[in-house]
């Protein structure tokens, strides 16, 4: 089944302890599409300026993701400029240009209509809101958001959070959407907000999912106890950009793959979402996730089982 | 089979979000002794003061612990002195009194020189090393070092690590012991340095074990790639103190229980650990774990099998 994914398709330029890209293709929508569509068919709904051409067109193309959502104006794309010098953890942003993503109106093609998964990627939650109010049919909606928004934007991304199945963000995120310094209180008073699961995203130490008390999944498993899926120990994290976005795209693409939502299934999807996350990891920006196949992903996997399970 | 344990017992004050303290019983030897003690017989070498009295023996009474080893001095018994209340992942010292520690030299009580497995507590490297000489007819060494040694005591810590089986240490201390910032490279680089097993504790985020390419295990199966065991997210860390050192006792309590030692029964190792660990936070000093049963050990080695495993 089909997801359609609202956010950023932009122009990063990074600088890591293992080199530098002047504006390789990046953005929240970008690297969650390229995860997802290892698994399910991927529409994108976001805007691009003039420098946007034939060559980041054909990424999307190759990994065969409906781009008719992609509105292209005058101007220049979304640029990010950022360093994980001392920290590879965190990222330092030195430059953020919105270009057109300042006057972004999302456009949903009819042809998206029948999507029936909805992904909104970290975006003005004011835009979340609308893309999720003028899909009402989807079946399930996921989301992201950041800091930014949490802070100075509260009333608006509260909105959000009530159309919202599973909202995933990261330890900092979570803690200060709630107020709350412990994870575990944290992520109760998160889930009180709207979203049946909540996914935290831990960087190198991988992330736990929380539930509320009405179960997430139709079939009625013991889903109210946390799950935490690893992250693989990478030897080399070449550059750490858009990680936790292709965490997400391998994630809701595994469980947009199936064919019922469970607890079983859930738990499989958040190995994915590492996966895809540690696969992001090993070269600059989307390069790594341009060119996987499913064999190497399904083989990340196995190695992720050992990693973690007893026999 | 019985474990020999040298370090500190000692006396804590501890103030945390959850409350205070005043002088109770601690030190890494007497947290590791308590959560040892639920798998296997226990022998302390350490030294006290004239404030040890008999509530404090009682307590290593109550879990048959072997305290022939704890020499009685006059003095006053190690102190610290510190408190979580902005981060609970990190301690901030307030005072560190040596007293009788200042001038321990570590004396092998008989009856312990036929026990096959050594712990090394984070002491002074050379006492560990003393110890460690003293005894040469041991199956298994494991320790415990910190940064203090690290960065100013390196020479006779590396004399430590070349007569160690298992290294338990923090991210921060792997880090700084390799001066690499990748986890994954830092590991093998400490793995070089004589241990053929390195268990990176993550605190909130559970431990991480890297082996040496020489198998660590008697049984030849794969145990090059890491293994990744989980803390459980809490609800409340009452207090943090000794949570490392609860780890290792169970760890290393439960390998000292198995007739062999294979990769599989390293694997169920550190999920004890991490049982141990989290008890140890749901109290303040060494409370939890001085009244915990074997049943409620295994339930919660039940929980992390759920928390992380697929099916």
């Amino acid at each position: 089944m089909s997801i359609t994914v609202v956010g950023s398709v932009a122009f990063d330029s990074i600088e890591t302890p293992a080199g530098k890209r002047d504006r390789c293709l990046g953005g929240a929508a970008t690297y969650f599409s390229l995860a997802a569509s290892y698994f399910t068919d991927v529409r994108v709904i976001a805007v691009v300026g003039e420098d946007f051409g034939r060559r980041q067109q054909a990424v999307f193309d190759a990994r065969n993701i409906d781009t008719r959502g992609i509105e292209h104006t005058a101007g220049k794309s979304f640029f990010w400029e950022g360093s994980y010098l001392e920290n590879l953890n965190e990222a330092k942003t030195h430059n953020t240009e919105l270009n057109v993503f300042a006057a972004f109106e999302p456009k949903i093609p009819d042809a998206y209509r029948d999507s029936e998964y909805l992904f909104l990627a970290n975006i003005d939650p004011v835009l979340q809101r609308r893309v999720r109010d003028a899909m009402p049919d989807v079946k399930l909606v996921a989301g992201d958001t950041m800091n930014y928004w949490i802070k100075g934007h509260k009333a608006a991304l509260l909105e959000v959070l009530k159309g919202l199945d599973i909202l995933l963000i990261n330890d900092t995120e979570t803690r200060m959407l709630a107020g709350n310094n412990n994870l575990v209180q944290a992520a109760r008073a998160v889930l009180q907000l709207g979203p049946t699961a909540l996914v935290v995203k831990h960087g190198e130490y991988g992330a736990t999912a929380f539930f509320s008390s009405q179960s997430f999944a139709p079939e009625k498993e013991k889903t109210e106890f946390p799950f935490r899926a690893p992250a693989l120990p990478l030897e080399e994290v070449v550059d750490p950009t858009g990680a936790g976005d292709s965490f997400a795209g391998g994630f809701f693409g595994y469980l947009a793959s199936q064919p019922a939502l469970t607890p079983r299934i859930f738990r499989h999807a958040m190995f994915y979402g590492s996966v895809m996350g540690s696969f992001a990891c090993e070269r600059f920006g989307t390069e790594r996730l341009q060119e996987l196949s499913r064999k190497e992903i399904d083989e990340r996997f196995v190695l992720f089982r050992e990693l973690t399970h007893l026999d």
